[in-house]
């Protein structure tokens, strides 16, 4: 039986592939598991049916027989160890490739989180400008770091791995602020990523999901609509 | 031969075992492993040498024959799949004991390490009361959502696991703050820890590097000298 996976019945990012659940899409297309989706609104993700798959009440979710996951690093890690594809054979190049997988969630993302939230929250605030600029400073940092370690290597750690499909999916979180023009690498990277068929596979599924189950949203503003930076 | 990892040769937590090496050494002395501490200077960190280990320049480093590794979340999940005594037999615990660990990194960490940054370096601005405001409902809320699943249980998902271990590390930052005191279980579930004789030879471990190798600065201001969060 395949696994079920949760995602948003109507995605804020309006379906351009920013949601955590496409990271779980993608590592099951590129290992070849079929997969089934459960939508669920942001009042049922609150909810207590939710909440006992999901502590704090946002998607992803992963549910395969009785085990049941949160998290979209741990439901890519733990679908990469299951299945060949996303993770190198040799100990310590996999070793490696889980370090990148922690180190686009955990260094590289929070301060891309920041920025965008303070963009969406704050830029109608007479500070926005002061504090933009550090957060700003911070992403360009992060970035700079990144680049100079991939070079011009096509991905971060030999073959592609579940650490580049986490990276890739974080360096799509700046959405349109365009600082990703000054590392050219990294634009490339990015892009390559995304002319993977797993990912062009992924990402039309979550975008099919927007356009037919809620075609009035596409009137809305989007991100701009929902207030908890967590749940996007 | 043992294990090295890197660690702050003058640490800004003035060794409350804020810093990541905690995370790490805590892990080894869980699992029974030697290791060998290297420190580092915030200029050494920052150098090519250090950043062919670590591109992102920050500590613990991670060094075991030909493997290095870094991020403290990886180089913990290496260390419990490697030796018993932080992960569950049973696959599926297993899995769900991996998933805490992201959960600690990527859903709690990211608000409490804002409000404690926010407080560092905006303290004195304007702005300050009104954004606090904000973000502390945000740290609120994931430790209400923490607390509720956590209930009446000793560890997160069973026994004690490499998932417990980070949880309390990322509750530790809250440092000075008593929003804690508001959770009574989660005091509770810190403190636990904390009585652990692995969590008590690591925290004095890293203090001793304090207190005996700079002396000097145990009359400096501690974190707030140190600008760059993602380093503490």
């Amino acid at each position: 039986m395949p696994a079920t996976i949760t995602a948003f019945a109507r995605s804020p990012d309006r379906g351009r592939g920013l949601a955590r659940d496409m990271r779980v899409r993608w590592a099951l297309e590129e290992v070849g598991q079929p997969y089934e989706v459960r939508l669920v609104s942001f009042s049922e993700m609150k909810e207590p049916a939710h909440r006992a798959l999901h502590p704090f009440g946002q998607i992803p979710t992963y549910e395969e027989g009785d085990l049941a996951l949160f998290e979209s690093g741990a439901i890519v890690l733990h679908i990469a160890q299951r299945h060949a594809g996303l993770l190198p054979d040799d100990a310590n190049a996999r070793a490696r490739a889980v370090a990148w997988m922690f180190a686009a969630l955990n260094t590289v993302e929070p301060p891309i989180l920041e920025n965008r939230f303070a963009w969406m929250l704050e830029r109608d605030q007479p500070w926005y400008a002061q504090r933009q600029q550090v957060l700003d400073d911070r992403v360009r940092v992060r970035l700079a770091e990144l680049s100079g370690r991939l070079g011009d290597a096509q991905w971060l750690d030999g073959a592609f791995s579940a650490g580049d499909l986490l990276m890739v999916t974080v360096l799509r979180r700046l959405g349109a602020w365009p600082v990703l023009d000054e590392y050219p690498n990294l634009c490339a990277y990015v892009a390559r990523a995304e002319e993977r068929p797993a990912y062009k596979r992924a990402f039309d599924d979550q975008l099919a999901v927007f356009t037919t189950s809620a075609p009035d949203t596409l009137t809305g503003k989007g991100l701009e609509k929902n207030g908890d930076s967590s749940d996007v």
